[in-house]
């Protein structure tokens, strides 16, 4: 018999995500499946539900978790809010908002890019300036937490210039969720999108939304209909909502769904904003010593940075591929390499979840310093 | 401290699916998380390419899972296949089949409809003639196992006939793949989509898809863009393609992808001809008993049936839904109610991956019997 069960190696996980899962998250996800429909499991959608609307800080019951990774988030987010032939606004400094370019143009709509340099903040300036020239535009899209650059941009202040405009708000939360403050109401951001491997410390694969009242109203108001059926909100709508006498759309990952549930209920143990405080600090920490004991500093200038997922730049000289590999078989460490403008140029170091802490910095500079001969 | 984990009942799943997990499945999935870019992730990527043929009988390398459920692989091989205006005849006699039809008056195709009676297999002259009346088709569409009315429709021949029509083929082959004969290549099925819960005994939450040399050229050779990202085949085909030169697509769901990985082994271990015998004798078995002890009969003529998903007509005077509520609260045990047209008219029970076995068949007749007060 040729069987050969998977046994993958323990891995520290310090790139842009996954990061470790907490053990309790892992636990979970082998305990008994339950069907879709089960009054049980009817039960923990609602308690998932009420637990994002806690982490999204929002009171929209329009909030519950896509049965896909973040990338599903980001096109059903975009297909729902904008209409083939839409003016839509999309600030971009970086790979993943250059995705959703590329979402937006295969809907049909029409794209005006605000850019960025790759490893900046957006500069608001640049988004007010876009909207004064296209008074027509519908919706802005931008990128809170810029996985591919290390760039944090200031989306309360991108979202009061939208709203300004009277343009509708789609932000990626995907690298900010859970770990540093995201106030999907008192920022006005109508369709939100994350993904549950990085802040919230759980496995790959889902993606929590959560869409304002005006956005359910813009999307009732649709002239065209959403063309995806999966993503389509007001099936999925029918599905998180009415308690026991919901209406069936697909066949929900039950025990994914379990691990989703128990990173929550971990979050709001420690109270979310407990947890951006420690994300900060241990960011600074490693920062001070990247500096001190390595040389190595972020690319993106302070006040700017994703505190927890640190573009770092490569040295002269340095083999940047080589280090990750070395991370990697001597140390059992992954860590990030560059996207797009970026590949070869620096490092990603996520410092995310449930890795947010003193030992993961202690064992990551001792394994750098190791590999970069620094001894 | 108000955390409550969520511990699921350990119920018997013999609905529609998902059906009872191996539990060496089960066990996989809290293995510790690899990063999707990780050498080791990408073997298990190889590996599970590899199984996925197998499984399907195919030698096309675009075979892969897909990060959604079976939805989704409905969804994305639509979206791929079709474009806005094009014809496509859908065979339909079912709640799953018009879903295809939903799906695609989303995309914008244009669609001929074969309309067959609930819970009978698609009648092949039908398809024959609609052909004859629509000669610029492209694609034709139907489902394999009907999974809301328990019928199996003759697959192989509805594609011989929609190529002699030259068009291409779509199948949904969710409720038959792993355990019915499934014979990709030589049936000729261009897309074909499947998910994880039922024949293979995994969790839910993937759709394992194949798509031929033919479908990958029509595909190639689209005028109008795939309208999706997410479901974009040529940017699918980049990600589980090229070993470790792949190119970035999402974060994979690694856990799950573990538990798949496993499930795929044990049935390659006990080979898929093996399984499907077995779904086929212990489901003569079952109808059998039903029939001598409970005098419940399906509602599909034989030689129709989907033999591990029986549709059972609910005895005239018996309340359908508090029988499913009996089974659920005393006898711990999940059985299906009817869709769409068959709502109140039938139970579904299921007998698939790993629950198809004489002790299921035991445990299913001695609670119904109680349930029923047949004893």
């Amino acid at each position: 018999m040729s069987h050969k069960s998977f046994n993958p190696h323990h891995r520290i996980l310090m790139g842009p995500g996954p990061s470790n899962v907490n053990p309790k998250v892992l636990d979970t996800l082998s305990r008994a499946t339950l069907g879709h429909l089960d009054p049980q499991f009817i039960g923990l959608m609602d308690e998932i539900k009420s637990l994002l609307k806690y982490t999204f800080k929002t009171e929209s019951d329009a909030t519950f978790v896509l049965s896909g990774p973040g990338s599903l988030g980001m096109e059903a987010c975009l297909v729902n809010m904008i209409e083939p032939g839409d003016k839509v606004v999309i600030c971009t400094g970086g790979y993943f908002a250059n995705r959703m370019i590329q979402i937006v143009e295969k809907i049909g709509g029409q794209v005006v890019t605000v850019k960025e340099t790759w490893g900046r903040a957006i500069e608001p300036q640049k988004l007010e300036d876009a909207l004064n020239a296209n008074t027509d535009a519908k919706v802005v899209a931008f990128v809170h937490a810029e996985t591919s650059t290390g760039a944090l941009s200031n989306i309360k202040q991108l979202s009061e210039i939208a709203h300004k405009h009277n343009c509708l708000v789609v932000a990626d939360v995907v690298t900010s969720l859970g770990a540093i403050d995201v106030m999907v109401d008192e920022w006005k951001l109508d369709a939100v999108y994350s993904c549950s491997q990085k802040g919230l410390a759980c496995v790959a694969g889902m993606s929590p939304v959560s869409f304002s009242e005006q956005a359910l109203h813009h999307i009732k108001n649709r002239k065209i209909p959403i063309q995806s059926w999966f993503n389509d909100l007001n099936l999925l709508m029918g599905y998180w909502s009415g308690g026991q006498k919901r209406m069936y759309h697909h066949t929900a990952p039950s025990n994914q769904f379990y691990g989703l549930h128990e990173a929550l209920l971990i979050l709001k143990d420690e109270e979310i904003e407990n947890a951006w405080r420690r994300h900060k600090e241990n960011s600074a920490k490693l920062i001070s010593r990247l500096k001190e004991e390595l040389d190595l500093e972020p690319i993106v200038p302070s006040g700017e940075r994703i505190p927890h997922l640190l573009a770092i730049k490569v040295p002269y000289g340095v083999d940047e591929a080589k280090v990750r590999v070395d991370l990697l078989t001597k140390h059992n460490l992954e860590i990030g390499a560059g996207l797009g403008e970026l590949a070869g140029k620096i490092w990603r170091i996520g410092l995310m979840g449930y890795n947010s802490n003193e030992k993961m910095i202690d064992y990551f500079i001792s394994a750098m310093k190791k590999v970069l001969d620094k001894n």
